[in-house]
């Protein structure tokens, strides 16, 4: 736990009413496998599982949040639909939790968001929009523009990582990996997950925080991106450089979300900046070994591995894969790096 | 069933044996999952289930059936050592099992197999020596091999297919497909299992016959190569001419194992052949929507269903998926065409 609690810190819900939320959820979701990574567990003399959250329905861990969030909402508010902005996965989930409960959804993202995350959207019935701006950062801009739109079109707003009932859906991901370690009679000392805006981090570290399993949650976080690390490091929201080239297209916020991070601060996660070249061989990696098909901010965890070793010496380790949605062109630019 | 039963019928062994063998092998096996495939299922304007046992230890099913041989052997066999030839899967997952249960495995390979194959056999501790003859086909020569290195070196000698303890093995994927099936309370009305030697087809049709699911198992073959197919259609041992290219290395049996095919024809099998432009298609759906790496061999059961989805219109299909152990450079040119 950190020394300095936050006078703003938010009430962290107990465990029996994580488990519920993720039954609401079952119906719609897949319970994602968790895999043994044998070359990994040699790497750190330890034991590494992957939980492939990649294999969830729209291919990322998104649509957990997306399809509890939506199943909150009264009928009269889904009857409005949703507006929100995303760089790609949370819009895949969201189109397609909107698709099955039926409710109207309009996508801002960036324009240079990937091809394949920007159909499939369009694919499940959301209206995409576009959008053009990078300043002050793209994410700021997107959501700048998904308030006009929401504001014009009177649909509810919904942001993708810093929405306390989106954390809570996101956590889903926990309760199920908690119940997997038990099936296995598995340890989890330490618990990798990769951090855009936080809500999967946040989510996970509140179920591991709430069971007392004494795991130590890390947020995984690209260089350049480390916005979450580093607001830790000095005990208060900050922001990230954001200048360098990355493949994480998912994990490129500058800034974590203020409830993820006021989760984060409670439940002690730590953060862990990985490099682009540990990216990119992680992609591989998990293509050679797993023969899992990961996109660079869902393969970000493994390279975390890769990249410090022997932090996690002799450890058993959980490394959190999500998501699986890469262009194909990119797909074979990193295969051949 | 077909209208004429051999006089060579084996016996099928009772589903209760079925599930005592899968129990045997479970400390040493993993649990794979049984993933949804959506575009597929749109397809066929049914339900299409994929159990992905590329994700199995060593990248496909061969390993359930290796260990339970192994397993099945006295203490002074397993000090003998074992020889086998193999394309590659079969022996990738016995020198797992060797390694694992301290048993010298000798592998005879043919000189083209997939380098991956080859180095990951060598790199788990198999002796592995290359057969260069092709004639009368690659795997006679290499089979001819087997045996005159097993007379030297005094090791048992394995059949990769045509074995009924690893014919029962196999079935391991079949005794926990049914049991997911029953989990999650679906249905199968036609299950699709690729075929080189036919272990695998055996092992599941063993099951699901046993069982009495009403399931139609189908043995999914690369044309040129489709000898069990062509066996059951003559209801008599028959030779495919093997001599188209294809892609799929671990599908390149001219003639089904004999055990395999008599239980084939007593658990009515039925056979198709899958045109290599539906293979290649197979790989490259699995990436973009599966999030799986198939090789493919392993993708060829989903090709059955790009290839005749009429044939299915409507139902509820299993196809299993298996393996995942590709060459990069080969993927790359899949993914391009």
């Amino acid at each position: 736990m950190p020394s300095t609690i936050s006078s703003t810190q938010i009430a962290l819900p107990a465990s029996d009413l994580l488990r519920k939320i993720y039954q609401q959820q079952q119906p719609y979701t897949r319970v994602t496998p968790l895999l043994v990574a044998e070359s990994l567990s040699k790497l750190i003399h330890g034991e590494v599982l992957v939980k492939a959250e990649s294999l969830q329905k729209t291919g990322a861990f998104k649509f957990r949040g997306a399809i509890y969030r939506l199943l909150q909402m009264t009928p009269e508010q889904r009857q409005q639909g949703v507006t929100a902005y995303s760089s790609g996965n949370f819009a895949r989930g969201l189109a397609a939790a909107g698709k099955i409960l039926n409710v109207k959804v309009t996508l801002v993202m960036p324009a240079d968001a990937p091809e394949n995350k920007i159909c499939s959207a369009r694919k499940l019935g959301a209206q995409v929009v576009l959008c053009q701006q990078i300043e002050p950062s793209r994410e700021e801009a997107a959501q700048k523009l998904s308030e006009d739109i929401a504001a014009q079109n009177g649909s509810v707003l919904l942001h993708p990582f810093d929405d306390p009932e989106i954390i809570k859906g996101q956590s889903a991901v926990g309760v199920e990996l908690v119940h997997q370690l038990q099936e296995k009679q598995a340890r989890c000392q330490s618990l990798l997950c990769p951090v855009g805006g936080g809500s999967l981090v946040a989510g996970c570290s509140l179920l591991f925080d709430t069971f007392n399993t004494g795991t130590q949650v890390y947020g995984i976080e690209p260089e350049g991106y480390a916005g979450m690390n580093q607001s830790l490091l000095v005990d208060q929201l900050s922001r990230a450089p954001g200048k360098n080239l990355s493949h994480c297209d998912a994990l490129l916020s500058r800034s974590p979300g203020k409830a993820n991070f006021e989760v984060v601060r409670q439940t002690g996660v730590k953060g862990l900046q990985v490099s682009e070249h540990y990216v990119v061989e992680a992609v591989q990696m998990a293509f050679e070994e797993l023969k899992l098909v990961l996109e660079p901010s869902g393969a970000i965890a493994l390279g975390a591995l890769l990249q410090y070793p022997l932090q996690f010496n002799g450890q058993s380790v959980v490394v959190i894969a999500t998501g699986g949605n890469i262009d194909k062109g990119l797909f074979l630019e990193l295969m051949n790096k």
